[in-house]
């Protein structure tokens, strides 16, 4: 009877900016810092956090590579990381349309 | 250039207990307290703090009643709430299509 039971909702994901950072990514082969920074609006420290966050969960993967003889980390999401996400929204359009009626 | 801004959802919306509330209360008319807490799937102390601070924010009001002797207290969302909600759907859709290119 728990039709909008708030726990089915992946809370991984569900934080503003880590959902920001999933839509971000699943939009995208993959993207850097920089970039990701831009989209999401966050603070270096912040984003850094989330994404390691994200990181440790297997969502999402990092890459390191040199560009110009700068350090450069591109991120993407993992098939898992894919997974999780489309459980997400599918669980949040499950609750959504009851509220259309 | 911020796609996806995480600041441009609402956070008192978006904490899933909260968000859980008012897609519950999306779809009725009114709840009393113990419909949805059967609905979100919360513990008394966890779903009064979130429904408080939802009336605080002048996104729900509070009725109470006597039934069978017995104080009942049930929630709608405010036409300000349905607002709000409105808004932060329509800024999650904003969001989302991008993901299933």
């Amino acid at each position: 009877m728990s039709e909008f039971d708030h726990t089915s909702l992946d809370d991984l994901i569900h934080s503003r900016l880590r959902l920001a950072i999933m839509a971000a990514l699943a939009g995208v082969e993959r993207a850097d810092f920089s970039a990701l920074k831009r989209q999401v609006n966050a603070t270096d420290g912040n984003l850094g956090m989330h994404l390691r966050k994200l990181e440790e969960a297997g969502y999402i993967q990092a890459d390191k590579q040199f560009q110009d003889r700068k350090p450069v980390t591109r991120y993407a999401l993992t098939d898992t990381g894919k997974q999780a996400f489309a459980a997400y929204l599918d669980q949040l359009a499950a609750w959504l349309p009851k509220t259309r009626a």
